[in-house]
């Protein structure tokens, strides 16, 4: 699978992001800028160990990532759409996009991409989970989909 | 739900935790010695606002937790068993257990409670996921099953 954070901006997420990615054989793709140092100490703290194993790739812009990836599956993780995220059906090499800790994927982006986008259910109080368990939660979900397949 | 913490020791993922609590209507238990003052400010940081709102219940053993809910089912999130934590089926009050960050549940209960036993599927490469993630990923999972109904 392929996990893509747009500009995230709370390294402790990242690192820990980072950290399931490693343990599931997950590809990280972060989209700049960066609210933080990739060499800062807290990644280093969240991700352990851990981070000088992630498959890492740093891209400019969110167009750049998916230009360089026409054949594949966008989904995008939001709290604006109805559709759950256990209600569509992931292949092995799609890849789910988080938007920033502060605002979410961006208006435009969900408009253009209605059919992909997914939310995790949630009672109405108008706010989210942390962005590290989202992740966590839509990327297993994708994982127990394809039989925890991974790829060793 | 319930989510069960024992002895938890880093208060940004007890907060987290919570707060996937207070978004879902599932209760929080938490097993003293716990490795941080519950009024700390990091867990009102990591849990913001949600933290006044969470159904917190807090016990000096998991016996006396055990024994106050008699007909209850307690899983027990462990990497020393084979059976997945999205192969059993639960119930809407069922009880997810999570052990130390440091040390995980102990052996013992684990022997005593072998059928109930659940793991996170991963690679080998013998350590585990962030505490607030594996917690979320478990939680979803038995939510997805009982079909997001959270009794609003």
């Amino acid at each position: 699978m392929n996990i893509v954070l747009m500009e995230p901006e709370i390294p402790y997420n990242t690192g820990n992001i980072g950290r399931s990615c490693v343990l599931t054989n997950t590809s990280l793709h972060l989209i700049k800028p960066f609210g933080f140092s990739l060499d800062e100490k807290q990644i280093k703290r969240a991700g352990l160990d851990y981070w000088q194993h992630i498959d890492l790739h740093e891209w400019d812009s969110l167009d750049e990532l998916m230009a360089a990836h026409p054949e594949s599956k966008f989904y995008f993780a939001t709290t604006k759409t109805t559709q759950r995220y256990s209600d569509v059906t992931y292949k092995e090499n799609d890849f789910i996009v988080f938007g920033p800790e502060s605002r979410g994927v961006p208006v435009e982006i969900l408009e253009k991409n209605q059919e992909t986008c997914i939310t995790i259910p949630m009672i109405k109080m108008g706010r989210s989970l942390n962005l590290s368990n989202s992740a966590a939660i839509v990327l297993y979900e994708s994982l127990r989909q394809n039989d925890f397949n991974f790829g060793e």
